[in-house]
């Protein structure tokens, strides 16, 4: 399996073949991390429950989440965000936010 | 390095303690993922350039960057959506729809 | 110049001609309020500070306005909220919570 | 019935009271616009239908509905959109792209 840096190379040699780190700033990154995760939303717009995402909808539901994974990494990249350790420390700080014991219901 | 999959796990097992599977429908997942997005775009409200981020601000940024990707991976996770082909295959497409040597100027 | 209920009415109208209220569940116009607002935001994508916007992109982002609109007066017909009555009620809160004279620096 | 320049009015004076114009770039509007729908959104988050949403939630929603509307003010103000005449225009275009009898399935 590949590691996760060398999926963020790949993206990141294919930004600057481009020349695009010029466009990337973090804000800009920001705004499309939203924007692209709009876009995901929409193909669950009015009613797709999961018995509703055929074969064709579900590649779509792909490309969007390829398109946010993608920005999400530019960001991390840029901003020497190392991912994985922000994942572990926020999952540490959810354990103590929502004890397991007590946290069942969230509604 | 830490490879996706024990990632995943880690993230699944905390959720799966709670049970809060009952609550994650994928449309509510993409619903979350773009509430996590905007929290993140609002660390950039008004004015946030690159060198407007002090260590606070970054530490406040590291942690809505874990929320987006806690939610990616439950997303992907639930679709059975292997995250890295979806990222290397959209590459692939991206390649095709942004020729490097055509494709510099965004604007 | 046309009063507020006439614009929802026409709205109401257009909406019940195709008999869409069966989708319009409030947490579903919400969803397609924030779809809509990040198509907006895609028109100022990357750069366009306001001299970046030309008369071609000003006709998209009306239209885009125009969709965000929409949405908001159905989701306030839909739950009996008066817009306008919200929007002085707020504006009250924020003159307290936003004195004029110490809230000048927003950053 | 106030009318919508009266509305508008009375937010801009807010927002000229603060001195607040030097942050409101179309750009930074169009944002703080998509993460005002982000909260709205929130408040559906997991679950809420309709029978869900019981008077105190109702009053933060109308609350962040009144924020939307404000950002979406300031933002037709700042770049002369006639907001009534755009949700007209966007109709007529609607009646088109929609029309009554053939689309009634959104899905």
């Amino acid at each position: 399996m590949l590691e996760l840096n060398e999926i963020i190379n790949k993206i990141i040699a294919f930004r600057d073949r481009r020349e695009w780190a010029r466009y990337h700033t973090p804000k800009d990154v920001a705004m499309s991390l939203a924007i692209e995760a709009a876009e995901l939303m929409e193909l669950f717009q009015w009613k797709p429950s999961r018995e509703d995402i055929d074969e064709e909808r579900l590649q779509r539901i792909r490309e969007e989440v390829a398109d946010i994974a993608i920005y999400l990494m530019i960001f991390c990249h840029d901003l020497n965000i190392d991912l994985y350790r922000a994942i572990e420390d926020k999952l540490v700080m959810n354990e103590e936010k929502y004890p397991a014991e007590t946290s069942k219901d969230l509604w």
